[in-house]
């Protein structure tokens, strides 16, 4: 049997395996079922057929990691990066079925991770499946890298990659996720941002007073306001000193493949409930903010009281959560030097500066020949695929670049409005049927690939 | 025995008293335990054989309204005016034993409202206990006036005071508090700022976001920054037009009395551990600010994820609480307007204007008879008083003065670092027992009025 119309006759197959991963709690944010996940991937690969096994770094999530040599063509190698952690649930009480059934209704399958990340692991896994059942072969070699910290931020990614470098090593990496967006085409993904995560804090008194003494002790709220203030402009343009020199305009490259994006712009707007964007940017404009803008975004801003009604305080301590996104050339080290320059050169020498984590944007060469089998296997299994530069948002992109000198390209399952860290997370069957026949593809031109 | 001789003796009683009024919230904030705090109140008053009723006005929190005649001398009418309501406990984690535990520690007693104002208003109790125990009459009528709501603006005072006006008639009135300063010595006081508590909000979209959508979706902390940012220079001037157009500067008696104010700058500095004060005033200055300056104050801010760690989220709300204080002169009502003018004429028209409460300053008379005989009770009871134009906070002295027409005084128990409004508030025994004198010397004075 062709290995394509082997996926068509294994979805239930493939369907109780997801089940089976779905049922099995694995919120990393709160260690919940990590190790007992780790090991039920590594049944799932060793069923397969692929040569698995578990790393570990002190302190860390276990890896599972996964290997199948080719008999054919041992030549080439593909790296599948999945993750087997999950989100949070909560809030508990707005999920209609239990967060970790895996129930079936009509076309989608529910629970936490359906689709973020244990329906895209699923897909590489029976993709490999068809071709050792079908063939007794895999037409390159395959290797899993499937990591139980995805969700909390990659903490360990960086340091499992360096020290398990050759058994890593690839000609080429599938990213965990993918789009397939409103009108059901597949985005292939070339890049993420990166993120610089702060937090600015100040403490101006060693407790909060009676606001009546407002005349006289300082108030941390205002000074924290002040000094935000200077860090942007209203059309979002960050004013800190060099904070863009290192960043390249976008290529001609780029721009075109941008230019070619589709962008449902009103649906975008309606879906927010915005009437325009910052700086009134839109069409292409706003295309191209998405995939090459730099953002200084408040995640939180916290002082005082903040619960229902009047409470006459003058708070002792102020605090922003702020989250910069990054863009290729920008060292997350050297722009925090530069955030704190900035500070100190306003006056604001006295607001503390407490870094969560960095991490560097990476985009992959759109004309690397591995871009174009991934594009082709994805035109071929969906229909019409959508070339992205890059994501809006993160992911520990950059290290496997840099680790493994290789390019990493996103495709997958993932229907755009599958409600990923959501309540009521689903995944689409016949999406997550599509994918698998792309990975098969993908595996196969591989091969191919000289 | 002596009334005096007699409040020594019955301290334990006192405190017993006390404990139970600290046991029963009464969040006025938060709509919490107002009703049975009010008859907690009243039960209180009639176990004292003062005549007591709970009065109500439509929507608003019940008064607790008692009096007693007096048989020896029914010409002359005091008032206590006290609250039974307290301000919320956040944050509850700050606080050594539960915030309505009532527990005593050597000469402290430590809950919510223990100082501000179940503290003050058991004094009033027990003094009255005092004269009726030992004596079987009273020096003068008393009246007690206790409302619920004075945390959250007094909002109906006025429309009680009015309401109720003959039920209210008096020839003085013993405000609901009073300062101890750090060398033991009571502010015998003579008026309130007015206080104008507003919230600004905007909202910029229907829900939060993912922070990777920051470079279109605007962010609400961003535009609240910006327009905050325009109120009010490093100093604390209010950058509003008009804001100071009516204010009258400091008359010379007011200023002979500021001079003659003691103000432990020193203390105060260590008690909240700052170095300097706003605009580096000092001395004089900063007396005169606490006396009779304005302020903009920000008493909660909040927007996003406030919790421990990163979250990379956009959000769709922000807010701010801000804290004007009033001096004589100024109305609310046009400080309101003149604030909507200033925030359109920035720029900021998007920015919501929700006002909580307006309430005018107030100050009586130095040279009112009444004055008199409340400095002498606070010189014999304490040891020598302290005369104080305009304390720095706020009540609803102004309706008091304007609808009574009476003068009213404020002095009491609270230690200037009872930590009022803020965690591990606590009373000091020996200041409960001398204010509870204090205001058996008032009753007795009040007697003696010609």
């Amino acid at each position: 049997m062709n290995p394509l119309k082997y996926v068509d006759s294994q979805m239930p197959q493939l369907l109780s395996d997801l089940q089976k991963l779905i049922r099995q709690p694995s919120i990393s944010a709160k260690n919940e079922g990590i190790e007992e996940c780790a090991k039920l991937v590594k049944q799932l690969l060793t069923k397969t057929g692929i040569k698995s096994e578990i790393l570990r770094l002190k302190g860390a999530a276990p890896v599972v990691y996964g290997e199948i040599i080719s008999k054919s063509n041992p030549s080439k190698t593909l790296l599948f990066y999945n993750h087997y952690d999950v989100q949070p649930v909560e809030p508990f009480n707005l999920w209609d079925d239990h967060p970790f059934s895996g129930k079936i209704k009509g076309n989608k399958i529910f629970g936490r991770g359906s689709s973020d990340d244990k329906g895209e692991l699923i897909t590489r896994i029976q993709a490999v499946s068809a071709y050792v059942k079908t063939t007794g072969d895999v037409p390159c070699n395959i290797k899993f890298l499937i990591e139980g910290e995805e969700e909390t931020g990659s903490a360990h990614i960086e340091n499992y990659l360096k020290k398990y470098r050759r058994k890593f090593s690839c000609d080429g990496v599938i990213w965990e996720f993918g789009y397939v967006d409103s009108k059901n085409r597949p985005v292939v993904g070339l890049g993420m941002k990166g993120l610089l995560f702060v937090e600015l804090s100040i403490i101006e008194s060693i407790r909060d007073a009676h606001s009546s003494l407002a005349v006289l002790i300082k108030n941390p709220a205002w000074r924290l306001i002040n000094a935000l203030n200077t860090l942007r402009d209203t059309n979002g343009r960050i004013l800190i000193k060099d904070w863009y020199k290192d960043v390249k305009p976008l290529s001609k490259d780029e721009l075109r493949i941008i230019s070619k994006e589709p962008f449902d712009e009103q649906s975008f707007k309606k879906e927010f409930g915005v009437s325009s964007f910052i700086g009134n940017i839109h069409g292409i404009n706003a295309k191209k903010a998405l995939v090459g803008s730099g953002t200084c975004n408040i995640a939180g801003l916290v002082s005082g009281y903040t619960e229902e009604g009047a409470k006459t305080v003058l708070p002792s301590k102020a605090l922003a959560k702020i989250d910069f996104r990054l863009v290729p050339n920008m060292d997350p080290k050297k722009q925090v030097l530069r955030l704190k320059r900035h500070l100190n050169s306003k006056g604001f020498s006295d607001i503390d500066v407490k870094v969560y984590h960095g991490e560097a944007a990476a985009r992959t060469n759109p004309s690397d020949p591995f871009v174009t089998i991934v594009k082709q296997a994805a035109d071929e299994s969906y229909g019409k695929s959508i070339l992205n530069i890059s994501n809006a948002g993160t992911g520990p992109m950059a290290s496997f670049v840099s680790v493994l000198n290789t390019p990493c390209v996103s495709i997958g399952s993932t229907y755009m409005f599958s409600r990923i860290h959501s309540p009521n997370e689903f995944a689409r069957i016949d999406l997550l049927k599509k994918t698998t026949k792309c990975m098969c593809l993908v595996m196969d031109k591989m091969g191919n690939l000289t």
